[in-house]
């Protein structure tokens, strides 16, 4: 192959992504792939031979590019994958070409992701001390990086050493959650050893936020049972309803009880770009660590998450494998990333974080940020005008929880009732994804089966609000009829 | 922006990218930043406005592209760290368009993931029952995903459950490696909560390969002591020396002991697909998992690493949080793929891995790694050759291990000669890597101070063997002079 022919093949692939996401719009949102091209991919053979670029690149045009997830529709409104930002999209074809790894080093990329970092540390008014935080491949990273930083800080107080001497003879470490937490939470601290036993749900209040009385019962219950209380995590959106907690009280309780307080803020965190809700996220900047995803509502391509941590040292202490007496010389006070998490070799996934901000700047992005919480709260405003729908949770940030529930001439008693509504809109989502005109996903809320609708993409019209309430109706005649 | 802008500008990105890499050979390997273009990035100010894709492009042309790691340039030797393959970078441009999340679900980028883990796990002759691997960031997080199934199958065989419990409470678990393991592997067992002192660093021969009877008898000594043995990690390539340990008598043993055989083949695993060398892999497919990396000898763009494991049901029972009774409804037999690892949100790294091997082919891919491999024995007779260097290792596989060892006309004890050459050594890897010319790095081999250069770029040609080695000797007169 020669480079006439790599540059040859560049300008098609650039063809082949422009003629994607233009024609995105005009067709159905997803559809289930036909037997035929779902067994083309997975039934593929290992190839012998080779075949040339051009080639490779009409099967992508046919092959891969028609059977999308749907997300770069602007009627997708499924969990909380949102359409790449254009600037993102291109900057990931330099970042492949340079190919560097972002361990540590002195090259581009390194100090660029240092710079996107600070970036979004400032983008959600979180405090950025240098070496603060590192790119990591989504927030259920971040979270395993950051526990994992929680963790050993709680085990030191307690005299133990988790690097060089596990957990195994410990008492064991208790952390609170919500029954909203995402359940990266409950992940990292199974991997972590901690068990999932031991984070305990504490109480939400009816606005679905973390109840700092209950939370402050909780731990007193588990000191006097010999536990060690070391860590909450409260949410900056969650994934349900999009409800922001009260970090406030919440900083002022961990302070108080010297627990690590980590905040989920993968889907809503830069949600703090919005001037109508920004008020929501008051203390947010007073946690141990947060953990957010450029790849959710900034448009990032996925994958990029990012952990932010208050004390960098922390990080260090938890991951660096290189002894104190060697890290000044060669790689400067900070040290490497790969000192920092969990990945040794780094992609290069500050280009398309650096791209994407720089694209629309500052204001652009919290325009659109603007404009998606304004869709949804239109969105809860039809849903609480129409008879049939029920709005389930005040529009916090930009999810809307919501479900149908038509007039019930049966006169059945309330436990009949919720549960032929939980039937019913149990089975709404995968009917609305197959009818290919919009697409939300459910989840379970206090209980009952729900629909959510997340909105992420500016380009989303009021009409196409419309059109996902229709198609919701649409499914619900289906299941009925 | 309309999609005509977005198209003009994926045509500048598709030259960029085409520049970049046809000029790489000509520039210099790698330069240390001169300070002004070292701030332009890391102090660069989160912008408020916006700004046009031309102008990021013409940054990333000025500012970043300029400013690579080195590892494009077929004299770069250092680490492991590939050149992309051009297929591969290619396609992470319709990757990053689709920006599907491949969690799971009916959509290309999901099914081209199953093919692709089989197409690796044929590649290296690794069993592969359905289900049975995924794609991740990097071996050290497959070396996680695997080590943390490993763990809780142990714990589990002792009546514990890990995920629900934790550790705390339970006798430690034990793992044995050799001091040659790569240090993802101490890092993975402190991020479970393991501990690193449980990590045994087991003798290896002369040949630097594990050693069964020293493995029998570390095993014995901590039963006895009440610990519980359960894991053993072999290397499929070091990455000091490529050393490939012998798997057979491992995996016998293993068998006895029912303990858990892990191989790190993040670098040298598709070493196998070179029929001289093949025969060194004997008994790798009875390990119940390898990690390995294609974004290393097979040049796809960083990031991926890929995670293989003989018994899918224990990935999953690790990871997935979807409870039994309700997995066989939606997601098909095998769920969804982040049921079975780390990561929710997943990026579509399948589709850079089908390009690179499919523009290969198997038969391409083995010749580009033979290539390499002979490379690396005839940059090991050079080393041989000359009275002042000296070769530490066999060249096992792409990785030759040397030092630079001028004659010592003092008559010094050995002692002080070693020391000696040890300061020689330590300093010489950046001193060639300021020169420009080459990249080597270096590594500690027995307590001894050494340089290692490893093979990796077909393209690479004998002359750029023999520049290295003058460029050892230069950098080695600097020091000296
Ligand atoms: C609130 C919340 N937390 C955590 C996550 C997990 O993030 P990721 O998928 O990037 O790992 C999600 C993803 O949907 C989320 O919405
Ligand atoms: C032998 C070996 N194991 C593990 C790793 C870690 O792999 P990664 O950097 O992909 O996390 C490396 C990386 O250099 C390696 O050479």
């Amino acid at each position: 192959m020669t480079s006439d022919d790599f540059r040859a093949a560049a300008h098609t692939a650039a063809d082949l992504a422009a003629d994607h996401l233009a024609g995105l719009a005009a067709g159905p949102v997803w559809q289930p792939m036909d037997d035929a091209a779902r067994r083309t991919l997975l039934d593929a053979p290992l190839p012998a031979a080779g075949r040339p670029l051009d080639e490779l690149l009409a099967s992508v045009g046919r092959d891969v590019l028609p059977y999308p997830m749907g997300n770069g529709h602007p009627r997708f409104f499924g969990w909380v994958n949102s359409a790449p930002a254009p600037a993102g999209v291109l900057a990931t074809l330099a970042a492949a070409a340079m190919n560097p790894s972002s361990a540590g080093g002195d090259h581009a990329d390194v100090h660029l992701e240092r710079a996107v970092v600070r970036w979004i540390a400032e983008l959600v008014g979180f405090p950025h001390p240098p070496g603060g935080g590192l790119l990591t491949s989504g927030t259920s990273m971040a979270t395993i990086v950051c526990l994992a930083a929680a963790r050993n800080r709680a085990a030191r107080a307690a005299g133990w050493d988790v690097r060089e001497d596990g957990l195994a003879g410990m008492p064991p470490l208790v952390g609170y959650v919500t029954g909203e937490t995402h359940s990266c939470v409950r992940k990292a601290a199974e991997l972590l050893g901690l068990g999932s036993k031991h984070l305990r749900a504490v109480a939400a209040g009816p606005d679905g936020r973390l109840d700092p009385a209950a939370l402050r019962a909780a731990i007193a219950r588990d000191r006097a049972a010999g536990l060690l209380p070391f860590l909450v995590v409260a949410s900056a959106g969650t994934v349900g309803t999009g409800a922001v907690d009260a970090f406030d009280p919440i900083a002022d309780l961990c302070a108080e009880e010297r627990l690590w307080l980590h905040v989920d803020g993968a889907y809503g965190a830069f949600g703090v770009l919005d001037p109508e809700i920004a008020h929501r996220y008051a203390g947010l900047a007073r946690a141990d660590s947060l953990a957010l995803d450029p790849h959710k509502w900034l448009g990032v391509p996925v994958d990029c998450g990012c952990a932010l941590v208050r004390d960098p040292a922390e990080l260090r202490a938890a991951f660096s494998l290189v002894p104190s007496y060697l890290r000044d010389e060669a790689a400067g006070e900070l040290g490497w990333f790969s000192e920092y998490g969990t990945e040794q070799t780094r992609p290069f996934r500050a280009l398309k974080v650096w791209a994407t901000i720089a694209h629309r700047g500052r204001d652009g992005l919290a325009a659109d940020i603007a404009r998606t919480t304004a869709l949804a709260r239109r969105l809860g405003e039809l849903v609480t005008a129409d008879p049939e729908l029920e709005l389930l949770a005040e529009v916090q940030t930009s999810i809307v929880a919501f479900r149908l529930r038509p007039a019930d001439p049966t006169g059945r008693t309330d436990e009949a009732e919720e549960a032929a509504l939980d039937a019913l809109n149990r089975d709404i989502p995968a009917a609305v994804q197959r009818r290919g005109r919009a697409f939300l996903t459910g989840a379970r809320l206090d209980g009952r089966e729900i629909l959510r609708a997340c909105l992420l993409n500016p380009a989303t019209t009021e009409e196409d609000l419309e059109v996902l309430l229709a198609e919701v109706k649409a499914a619900g005649c289906e299941h009925t009829g």
